[in-house]
């Protein structure tokens, strides 16, 4: 949020302990500090409208996403949540509807999407760039998880494996939603049919750390989505590749800079920030070509088009930013893979 | 063959139609021309001992192989014979029988196995330098047959998209065969169910085109293995990575001199002819580092291994080339794919 | 300075147009907008200590760097100057005693020495990794400036091409001192003699866009440096390659999260954020291995160095960050390889 | 030269040492082994045309090429000569000379370009397509003579470091003049004047081990070429770039099968063997994209070049094979940047 400057964190309440919540406030230097959510809710619908918080960003562990969220939309509130959106699609669709109804914004921070190539990518499909997509390939594939790391009390390891916070499941809502987010977005179109192999592979892990998908799109496409967080050496190997009739398109998380795009014609690199790209592409970008952007651009772009959305901006951004839709698809997808153990199913 | 020198092209049948045969015998100045392959096996028998070939070389389309292999073993000659070995896994069988029988030696060339740095992987894993294996990932995405080039008699084309020739299939027997064996190979592991979603993409084509696999190992590690031929500007994608408890490996075929390894102690490149590596990479390297070899040099590999064999030398190369178990192998997978239709089939 | 939110844009002078200076400010919502630099710092020092800015942030054009970071040194203002320092090292040796003198500091933003890697290449020379250094390779080639930008009023092409504004050069010292000052920090060690081809390709400039230079390092080590603006198609090519007696280093601006090292036992890829890196680099890392991180955090921790330096914070960040000697540096480079045309010239 | 069986060694003095010649001679199966190459000439001319061989190739170490050349042609052979050519330029102008006057063909051996994107990119840059040629990079880093390899009897590193056998030269005459012909091909142009720093970095040694070496164009271009065995890590390190009006290309060898080609469209990869590209580039191709070739191959393009050469085919494989002019042309670099000692050297 601080890269664009389109937004300030006026408010928070940034710990599920009380104590912490203020003392990290504090160090912050918040303006207007809370011990927790409901007090800051409160405490901001006694302001005066204008001098209020425009928006939360909800940044929690995936379980408590869903009664967050929904308070704020009933307090009138615009959201940003984490992905996944909640712990089920019921959840996620009861959101979609809050938010209607409230004539309030939701978006869901798949942030890989806010990457200009990978929007570069999407419009490319779009365009007809590729025709229509006949494979896709996606993976999301690291390796920190490899061994129990929650066993040691890491922080990071422990709620992220912790069926109780997470809605039950691992790597699947961690980063196989992002996985399936990335291919939803570049091709426009979603899996009709799913066959999932999903394992815990470190013993003792309460939840699944790795899952190989088959997908069936409609038309007869198909695609591939693996994720796995027990591939030792991999870093955060988020990837995509899309072949359609006339050619085929190739990004990298952790080269997000470039793009290959092969046609008849052969192979062309396309650099982030170079003249020629989509307006999508160019509008997510800040720096000159060959000034690497990386992680924290892609994620301040998703929350540029948040602001747009909570100030009814329409941007190209405020347009591409992941809906509560996307979040709902994302559950679809988890638990589609979930129920799949090895056998067809239908996502509906 | 000639790479090498260890072995000279001595006789040969070079056409299935003989006028051709012959022609093409006196282009290549081959010393003993024949117009089929039953009168240069009935001819070279009428020689001594000695002057006769040792052995031959069936480079025919996939229909013709056990025939013809057949009557070579029969014979008394050693065999090379190129994937698939067999239009069935029955035909694989009876084929290993009958060099086990005539005490010949058969090996098949699954020439990807003759690269180096393949070697020096297989090396690591068996030599525990990964851990145990927990995740397989094999591809070979081509393009070349991404529209309908048969159409218009391009004679590769041609057969390997004619069922009658191929054995009924199509990227599974040219290219899935590979995949199959590169994993085998390094992981000295085979899957022993797997799900297949096999496809013709082109529409009027006669074969599968596509396929996406997931595969189960004992032990309950898992793989996906890709093949396909109408991916737009893929050209020969053949490319291996396995995941184990402790490290991990990727090679691609098209950078076929480096080898990616990761462990805990992070990414190391190994690179072919590089001090260090294991002497079964090093048997099957004739260059120094940084003078780059190919594809003549891998498949140079496997033609040696099969010339020790047929002069009953014990060397590493010898050990390594694919053998008619390897060939009865490729066709029981190929078969299973075939079989599946989307859903769990056992591998014999 | 905004990314890690060390400081904040309280004061500005934003335009060399007074009325242009007023607009930006209000633009950016700056609290205390200023119409040229005299009236900020007079309005300024009317302020008292606490409230009044703590330091100042000089990214004008080159002609203007001593004026003005003179002026403020002399006010009690701690500066941080984009480079070059000056437009002649005689008014960097009086900045950098002005400095001394003031007991302000001085930071020169040599921004690309902010990426972690950087400093990671910078640590393992320092602590012997690689050996004696036997040769230095470092080239910065950019194609923006192949043709003649500037005719068509380019604002960045204008001034960075026009000789009153820069102080003389064109590329060496847009780029090329970037290039000398990541040299001098890998490697600790700066040339004591200098070759320099300097040339004007592009026909009509009014500045050299391109220069080759041979270094002679004390103790008998050489380098190149290439420098220019008029390769086509480079982005922003900077590299650093390195090579020691048992060593060798390789760095690549545009893929700033790796870094090649080589031994004799083989190529290790270090990779940001990884575990094991020296503690100059994990200090400059702000996110996890595999969510990459580009220019702006490598300037940020320029900034946050200066930061720490003005508020007297005894971190690795203060410590690295350039200083004016490494800016007085930085011009007697350009002028020797200005002097030097084609004859060894020995450096200062 | 066995790779394409265009020629067959039937004569050899495989030596220095006669008894030694006769058994390697034994041990390949070479039908006419010679104790030395005088006895060769004198045994082959002894044979009737048509019976006796049709060329020599000449791969002993530098100093006895003049005279052994010298030989073979004034018996009537035509030769194929390793490089560099001679010790010195003049040896070179007369085996030239010799050549002509006995109508023979004499074909020195820059085995790097022969291959077929070396032959692509002299295409482009003949064919305008990256305009008149603004400024070449080349450089030839290896890094196994970065030790005193010599000193303990290594075969290669002993002649290679014993100026009475190299004619006085290491680096420069190893791999420096191949990195000059690289650029000369490439360009088609070669520089006026050079400025050298040759050095000797590895102590005790005889010979130089590491150059840079700055080059003037007719035209103005500019260029710059380094070369060093003892660049720890390095293996063969030879690559190009050449930077023009229009655009620019960049190759490495090693990763030969791309050829990277920019121009105000982006960045586009050439692979090898793919549709589009010169014939030149076709010639000299044997497997299809995708199917990696290497050094051997590029190497047997020469020597095919020759055989076409030496049996009067007007191919472009001759047309592209260095000559004796190639040869001198590299002896006067070597000799200019051995005069040299850091200053500019005119080149005759």
């Amino acid at each position: 949020m601080r890269l664009d400057g389109a937004a300030v964190l006026e408010a928070g309440a940034l710990s599920s302990s009380p104590d912490a919540a203020m003392a990290s406030a504090r160090e912050l230097g918040i303006a207007r500090p809370y011990p927790g959510w409901r007090e800051m809710l409160a405490g901001e619908l006694a302001l005066p409208v204008g001098v209020r918080m425009e928006a939360v960003s909800i940044v929690t562990p995936n379980d408590t996403h869903a009664m967050i969220a929904g308070a704020c939309l009933a307090a009138g509130f615009d959201v940003v949540v984490d992905k996944p959106l909640a712990t089920s699609s019921a959840d996620c669709d009861r959101l979609a509807a809050a938010a209607r109804s409230a004539g309030r914004s939701l978006t869901v921070t798949y942030n890989y999407s806010g990457y200009p190539l990978v929007r570069e990518a999407r419009a490319i499909v779009a365009g007809g760039g590729i025709g229509p997509v006949r494979r896709v390939a996606v993976e999301y594939h690291q390796g920190w998880l490899a061994t129990r790391l929650e066993a040691g009390g890491h922080k990071q390891a422990s709620w992220r494996t912790d069926p109780g916070r997470t809605g039950g499941v691992g790597a699947l809502g961690d980063i196989g939603t992002h996985a399936e987010h990335l291919a939803a977005f570049v091709t426009g179109a979603s899996p009709i049919e799913l066959c999932a192999e999903v394992r815990t592979v470190v013993e003792g892990r309460g939840v699944d750390d790795d899952a190989s998908v088959l997908l069936r799109y409609p038309g007869g496409s198909t695609g591939t989505l693996t994720c796995s967080q027990v591939c030792v050496g991999e870093e955060n190997g988020l990837s995509i590749r899309v072949y359609g009739r006339t050619g085929s398109l190739a990004w990298r998380q952790e080269q997000p800079n470039r793009l290959e795009f092969r046609t008849a014609e052969g192979l062309r690199v396309l650099t982030r920030g170079s003249p020629g790209l989509s307006s999508d592409a160019a509008d997510a970008t800040r720096l000159p070509p060959g000034h690497p952007e990386g992680f924290h651009e892609a994620f301040a772009t998703i929350y540029r088009g948040a602001c747009d959305r909570v100030r009814g901006i329409e941007s190209r951004l405020a347009h591409l930013a992941p809906t509560a839709e996307d979040g709902a698809r994302g559950l679809r997808f988890i638990e589609a893979c979930t129920a799949s153990k090895g056998s067809w199913v239908r996502l509906g």
